[in-house]
């Protein structure tokens, strides 16, 4: 028998809550049937809505509360009075272990320093990193920090590439990913003292991963290495960067069809061929950013998401609880430490 | 009559030298009569080439150095070892006023030490940025650092900031463009201290140039403002990662197209929608990046260009001089040093 998995849903969160929030568990729910739901928020906006998706009433409960955390909220402020919002109190019951996972789509850094608060780091984690995938020429990579932390030190890279490698073993079911230190280039010399200090420490003897070296950011879409660890300046700009070029591309294609017939009549025969290629790139498949570095499951599903990106959301917080994201990341900084503790004298 | 313009050529500097700088100045005197050649470089690997294009034989002095800055060379070692390479001499021969301008496709880290300590700064720029173009959906922007600094304090934004306005209005023909600073957010307290100084520094009063306030990554192949400002770290990695996008999206596009019997035929049809759509994103378009805050116009071919590419390269230092951007900007520099500069108090 499978095991049941409780999923804490901010109801409220998002430009299109709650409406998407019930259509995206509702698809979850055919994906993943071992799912149940707990629901918080607004029962006069989330009823009529299970009204209409029996499925979804079936398999969960509405938890409710009247407070949401704005999109426009300071994450200190929203910490200091969000303590009774749906987004607070889906990961509060992630907390008391009510639920295995919270998704929310609501404001990011609110989020965050919520979920720093009711989750707690895990031993040996200095900061929490959101971590992503993306679309690359081999398949699917994993880039972290996306912007918990504009500012990050060695240690903080090096934890980085630590939880990334774990995080690409349980989601993409790599077994040995590679990492790769984002730079300004390939050779040792290349960089900041802090970059530099962490691929010293990431070369060493000690070090449990595939550390592949520096790589640049032509190496991010080319899939050079499964995980692309950089500070969370970096790792937003990048990451931006690269959808605003997709986008653009993707508009200049749209253009070149419909500039001359001969286009319009090619467009009719690869209509085919052009909606897998945007399938291929289908930015809502790529949806749910995990806040690494957490003792507990928090998804941040992207706040313009529709139904079908909540829904991916959701499933990325399946696989986490699924594959023993926890308990793998634990037991990688245990044996981590046991590594790097000074060895032992004989006793006396 | 058109005043003459000197270039010098590292003609032995980047992959394909010197058939391709040979090539090159060859398809840029057909767009720009007025120019002349200096080639520094290897006379037994020059004079074949210039026998194939009489054209540019009529119009170049060979200077004979069998001295080359290797791809690998690390910057300070070139500076102190290179003094009669092709690359330096041809830098040397802008700072005597024997040419003016220069261009290359080596090793950018030698280039820019040896075009620091060859051309000098000029005063009120404490370092130099690496600026170039890009395409948006408006157009086209220029971006700066794209690596020349890891590591940049405020002052340095500003500085660039400053450049960057002066480069837009000069190359791309604007008469007030827009400046924006590159960050993960645009709301006023995003970002680490460096942005957030900068930003209060080009928001107020005294700033000669139209501050758009922060951007973030997708705003920059949206064209949100004409001039991207950011470190050197932040725009190496950014610049690589746009071009990496397009290069994926363009494969995948490709092997969309040969998916299918009907997406060949589609293929067909849309043949030529489809080359301006690549005319329209040729990277070889926006080749040639220019040093920005030195005391000369060097340029900085991508160490990969064809022909195509350096003419480009050549095209850019063509429009910096006929545009008088050094005069610009020195005017632009004194005249903001005039407005920070404290106010006089009456002689007693």
């Amino acid at each position: 028998m499978t095991e049941r998995i409780v999923i804490a849903l901010d109801a409220m969160g998002g430009d299109h809550a709650p409406d998407m929030v019930i259509k995206g568990a509702n698809i979850a729910l055919q994906r993943f049937p071992q799912v149940d739901f707990l629901l918080f928020g607004q029962p006069a906006k989330i009823e009529p809505l299970l009204a209409r998706y029996p499925k979804v009433a079936q398999r969960a409960q509405i938890r409710a509360t009247e407070d949401v955390v704005t999109s426009e909220a300071k994450p200190s402020i929203a910490l200091r009075t969000g303590r009774r919002s749906s987004m607070r109190l889906a990961l509060d019951a992630v907390a008391s272990g009510e639920a295995h996972c919270a998704v929310s789509a609501g404001n990011t850094g609110a989020l965050m320093a919520m979920a720093k608060f009711a989750l707690r780091m895990l031993p040996g984690i200095d900061r929490p990193a959101i971590a992503s995938f993306f679309p690359t020429r081999r398949g699917e990579s994993v880039m972290l920090d996306l912007g918990a932390n504009v500012e990050c030190d060695a240690d903080n890279l090096v934890q980085f590439a630590l939880m990334g490698d774990v995080f690409a073993r349980t989601v993409l079911g790599l077994v040995r990913p590679t990492v790769g230190l984002l730079n300004v280039g390939s050779e040792d010399l290349k960089g900041h003292d802090t970059v530099r200090a962490a691929a010293a420490r990431l070369r060493g003897g000690l070090s449990p991963i595939a550390f592949h070296g520096f790589i640049e950011g032509d190496d991010i879409a080319a899939g050079t290495v499964d995980v692309v660890v950089t500070d969370g300046f970096t790792g937003n700009v990048a990451i931006k960067t690269a959808e605003g070029t997709a986008r653009l591309f993707s508009e200049f294609l749209r253009a070149s069809f419909a500039h001359t017939l001969l286009a319009k009549i090619g467009y009719l025969f690869a209509r085919g061929a052009l909606r897998r290629l945007k399938e291929r790139l289908d930015p809502r498949a790529y949806n749910g950013a995990v806040f690494l570095g957490l003792a507990g499951i928090a998804v941040k599903s992207h706040g313009g998401a529709d139904e079908l990106g909540f829904a991916n959301a959701i499933g990325v917080a399946v696989d986490l609880k699924v594959n023993g994201f926890l308990e793998k990341i634990r037991d990688e900084l245990a044996r981590l430490n046991a590594l790097q503790a000074p060895p032992q004298t004989a006793a006396l």
